[in-house]
């Protein structure tokens, strides 16, 4: 599999002028006053659920962890900077810049792969003010779309039903390269089985699939095409076949068998479909409506599976690329099990129907309410695009600087912040379902067990009550003093979190249609100190000349 | 600036096994059927116009030229494949893989940057098939959203009018890092002004730009935060002034003037802005809402650019993140008149005005039919996610192979291929406006400028004529025997190339909302192609048993 230095180099490589220009000049700003060393604490969230949802699911840690990890400006970085920077920037600060790391920072985040909610702060960065503002703008790029396709991913699957498996194939639809690459780590991370985009597989182990396309069929025209013309059979008995008479005398019987009229097959699927077997006997899955289905493509498919059949191989199955797929899916299994029933193959038992043609979560949901037989289905551009909803949104704000708790007040409560370092408590009822996320301050003991406890909502004076049958912490500290202090996850390990996760959320937080809103409160002592802030701020020292 | 050899190095990195894995299955199939090395022919074109409009940018030739020429498996690359493709693949194959490379492929290209519509090939690929096979997805992905984006961009440039500067800001909504740097590159190319973006500005010399968020404002809460206190003449004298009294009574004389409650101004942002000028005399654009813009951030803004001003400074501007706009530009201009007019500075002539606020194309376009005086736009999210249509959807289909033209045939015309090589040439009217693409056999003499000509269009059997005053090739060779023969364009020349291709487009196809469709044609004998190619496919030995 995958060489994981070199995953690591690749994925390490976020380079730190990857930022907004204006972090640099705030930081310099803070140096030049002093206060680039002041301990500060940003935290990171979102303020709605994407795609009208109820949840979300936090993704982008690793990513986050390597970065800080390696975050290093090089001369080279320096240099540029010192081009870009206004001409008054005191070259003392490209010093600064040049012995920078994360050694100072410590970060609390909420593990990968959590079902989390709009305003729960998923990740507490602290550490000296000018460096944590230089993280913002990376930080924010981790973790938005990771986040955000990776719910995608979860709510396709939640459309798709357990059952089916799902493979990602958005590559060519993405932003770019390296768009792709992040699109395929994290649909494999909410969900998705496997993905078309080999590199990913190199680079984080994640399954790959595909067989062929509509250019391999039509670049076909006639059986001479084929060749060798001979297969051995799969029980290793060394003489070849003339695989294409075998095939031919099957395709008879197949068109009898369906009353089908032999004058409408076409020759060049028929030789695409024979050399694809022959080259791969045991991985025969054609894509079979570069025609007909019904009038060429079905008939040739059968026929090539009942010669291998005949040979001892097992082929896979078909994909269906185009037109009404439940329907077809329906009428391609009838056939499969006809065969079956007339020729005693007990391989065209377990053949798949793969099904891609411009699926969106609506379309999944849909296929997943009619009648089909679709075992596989493939998602590129909604999938990777998120057509639906294609940005979340995180922001970066300033809580406490210098000890001291700041906020951002506004008139609309919810563009708002909360102030102060926190410690956030997950709920749960007694069946484990969690209903309630609670965000105290750090300084708070956590809410126990079997004991009611009040809160309130952010906007709202009213106080409410609850008792917990299960409590857990929903951060941890994962970076601090320039190391990782918890093992990186691969790919596959979050995944399985991501559905254990799931799986513990109420099905009335989990529809993706009209959910109930998981409350997401603060503790009184929270409450609190967003009051006396809102007072303070109207009557004291922060305005310049107090009336 | 930037080091090209470093640009070079990360953009040429795209690897060959970023790509679907179908594409070694069919490459295999055909190198096990010896047919690897036949000539084919794929060409590269979208169905329809990206968001409704009436064309649309190409970009992403730069990065497919250099994806060309560093096109090589790795054993590490050959050892991962032998790992996921079927344990049948004869070791002989992995040996081909490793000897690949691009010296047998040609690509004709219409130049990056130019102005073009749905169905016209834009790239025509020719090579031995199972190279030419290979290279679909990656090719796909650097053209796909690299044109979408750029496209975007320049849609955003018509609707703010060529006067409005434009600040791409979107690396934190973006794909990830790379889909980040891939739109600060595009929308440069498509028209934008500027990026917050360093990293590309390191990479592709695109100019940057930034001050301060609502984090530095709020970081601050009493004017003993700011340190140095003082700021020496612009002219150079020697003697530090104290900076903060200058600015508190020019503050006092703001509040006279405007009669503003001085009570409601915040220390904190004064304290901030005082440090931040301190810090880059030369360079103050604070962001002026992160209280009241009337009350306070524009009060602080004036007493501390006039402050400035004294000295001998000349600030920049402010910037607006929320609220209205337009409304509050209006507002925010009238009071620099006003301090010009009482005060005397005319620095406040031309301070410039910066809106940002989740701006769509919409919102801009409404922008500019309203009052306001907002000198330069910073979009995000809607630039970089293209929200109004996240994918372009080119595709890459088979043409010809071995010499035969092939074509896929659908019921739907516009979903049928064109087949055989090309050249497109373009047809100006008598005022330089282009008004008709014509598709042509390779074979085929150019149009004749004066002379008449007939034409077809797709799936439309009547016969239309029309006279060019000019004719341009579209296409051109710019890849062969493994090396780019055309001379790559730096980001800004193909700035440039968008510009110029753009103006000579006529109004009525540039229109942002229901633009008159410009005529893609076919030439007769492409025309008579397809007709024989769809009659042949109806009744001949394309079909396995002839009735």
């Amino acid at each position: 599999g995958a060489d994981p230095s070199e995953a690591r180099s690749i994925r390490e490589r976020v380079p730190p002028l990857l930022t907004d220009l204006y972090q640099f000049t705030m930081a310099y700003a803070y140096w030049r006053t002093g206060r680039h060393r002041e301990p500060a604490v940003f935290e990171l969230f979102f303020r709605d659920n994407p795609f009208g949802g109820g949840f979300s699911l936090f993704a982008g840690l690793h990513d986050c962890l390597l970065f800080l990890r390696s975050f290093r400006f090089t001369d080279q970085d320096v240099d540029f900077l010192r081009s870009v920077l206004p001409p008054a920037t005191d070259p003392a600060f490209f010093e600064f810049l040049r012995g920078l790391d994360c050694s100072g920072v410590t970060l609390r985040s909420v593990p990968e792969g959590t079902v989390v909610f709009a305003r729960v702060p998923l990740m507490e960065v602290a550490g000296p003010l000018a460096v944590v503002q230089l993280l913002e703008t990376s930080l924010l790029c981790l973790v938005n779309y990771a986040s955000l396709v990776c719910s995608n991913a979860a709510r396709f699957r939640l459309a798709a039903g357990p059952r089916r498996r799902l493979l990602e194939m958005g590559l060519r639809r993405a932003q770019g390269p390296d768009g792709g690459l992040t699109a395929s780590r994290y649909t494999y991370i909410g969900g998705f089985d496997l993905t078309s985009n080999v590199q990913a597989g190199f680079l984080f182990g994640t399954p790959v699939a595909g067989t062929m396309a509509h250019s391999y069929v039509t670049s076909f025209t006639s059986l001479e095409e084929v060749w060798p013309q001979t297969l051995v059979a799969a029980n290793g008995d060394p003489d070849p076949v003339d695989f294409i008479s075998l095939t031919k005398g099957w395709l008879s019987r197949v068109c009898e068998l369906l009353g089908a009229e032999s004058g409408k097959i076409r020759e060049g699927e028929l030789a695409a479909f024979l050399s694809y077997a022959i080259a791969y006997p045991h991985n025969f899955l054609p894509v079979i409506d570069s025609y007909s289905v019904g009038c060429s493509g079905l008939l040739n498919f059968c026929a090539v599976a009942l010669a291998l059949s005949e040979l001892g191989y097992r082929p896979v199955g078909v994909r269906l690329d185009s037109g009404d797929l439940c329907s077809q899916s329906v009428d391609v299994r009838r056939v499969f099990k006809l065969c079956n029933e007339h020729f005693s193959v007990s391989t065209f038992d377990s053949l798949i129907i793969v099904g891609t043609n411009n699926i969106s979560e609506q379309s999944m949901a849909e296929l997943n309410k009619k009648e089909n037989e679709i075992d596989v289905v493939g998602v590129g551009t909604h999938l990777v695009t998120c057509t639906k909803q294609p940005s979340l949104g995180c922001v970066y704000k300033l809580v406490e600087v210098r000890g001291r708790p700041t906020m951002k007040i506004s008139e609309d409560p919810q563009k708002s912040t909360v102030p102060g370092r926190k410690a956030v408590y997950r709920l749960m009822d007694t069946e484990g379902h969690p209903f309630l996320d609670l965000v105290c301050l750090a300084v708070e003991p956590p809410p126990q067990v079997g004991v009611p406890l009040s809160y309130r909502l952010l906007g709202d004076d009213s106080v409410h009550s609850v008792t917990p049958a299960q409590v857990t912490c929903l951060r941890q500290e994962v970076f601090t003093r320039g190391e990782v202090t918890h093992p990186l996850c691969s790919a596959k390990e979050t995944r399985a979190k991501v559905q254990v996760s799931l799986q513990s959320l109420h099905p009335r937080h989990k529809r993706l249609q009209d959910p109930d809103s998981y409350t997401v409160a603060l503790s009184e002592k929270v409450h609190k100190l967003v009051t006396e802030i809102r007072r303070g701020s109207s009557n004291d020292s922060n305005f310049l000349w107090a009336n």
